[in-house]
């Protein structure tokens, strides 16, 4: 899948964080002429519908700087170097919400933001959780609070603005797709 | 929706480009001790699903510099400095497509990595299409390829990676769950 594709001529590199890092990209285009790409690289990340026996899904609220607000997601995290995302998945289920599960499955993944990014996040479903007897450790920048919500409550949440980010869009829209069948 | 706010001790402007701009800020977390935040400034987007009167949705082929590949999205584009999201969903429903509406209506907002960025999109429904005489022009850095997919069709290339970025992925879902209605 290289349709239109723009050939690098030389790449810049501006700024590399703990998270993210920028380059700024030289490329021809497919008419021969060339333009400049902004481009962040991003590890890549997970989310995780975790589905309650009572068919509740857990979410979380936490403060987004880049948004200077707080907002409602599902369990997501950065990958670590090297780690598979089923790992990760695990993993910020536990760190987030207290509950594990060895009930995962793959549901999709998608890039977020292909216009100046290749974040890409691995979306899972975790049924028959189990609640962890000592709970895991949230990263120590990190701060969030549980909850679980119905359908409905998440659907009011899209309605009102809390939930108001893509992957727990996407979620709430699979959830009332799937109900039927989880 | 201040939960867990993070109060800004100071932001360094890293990086100001065409597209996007880069900062770093020190905060202060809601334990008192302080961490710093990369973000990633965006003027915002709009999406746009246009359904045909076979009830087929536009989509367009186009190469992401930052996947490396291209990928198969539903019509979309950056806000202009004050720009209204409704006037920049019918400019680029008409750039990148040919086609145009008077039948537009707002679905839902998103931000896209609320985790490093402020990047929201604006998603609409077309219905009603109407061909331009006159095709307007894409920005002269741009190179798509218009195709006009049935649900099935979509959800084909969800499964085979073609359709890969979450305000798509959106689009099909939300697609499946509307389809008896539009």
């Amino acid at each position: 899948m290289k349709k239109f594709e723009e050939k690098t001529i030389q790449s810049q590199s501006i700024f590399t964080g703990k998270i993210i890092s920028l380059k700024v990209d030289d490329v021809t285009l497919p008419n021969g002429k060339t333009s400049k790409r902004e481009i962040i690289n991003h590890p890549g990340a997970v989310a995780v519908i975790a589905i309650t026996e009572n068919k509740k899904i857990l979410v979380v609220e936490q403060y987004r700087k880049a948004l200077e607000r707080s907002i409602v997601e599902i369990p997501a995290g950065k990958l670590e170097q090297g780690e598979k995302p089923i790992v990760t998945a695990r993993r910020e289920l536990e760190e987030e919400t207290g509950y594990t599960s060895d009930d995962f499955e793959f549901i999709q993944a998608f890039a977020t933001s292909p216009g100046f990014a290749d974040e890409i996040i691995h979306l899972y479903v975790a049924k028959n959780l189990k609640k962890l007897e000592v709970a895991a450790q949230l990263d120590e920048d990190e701060f969030v609070e549980l909850m679980e919500i119905s359908l409905e409550e998440a659907e009011a949440m899209v309605a009102d603005g809390r939930i108001f980010d893509a992957k727990t869009a996407f979620a709430v829209l699979w959830l009332k797709n799937n109900y039927a069948f989880i």
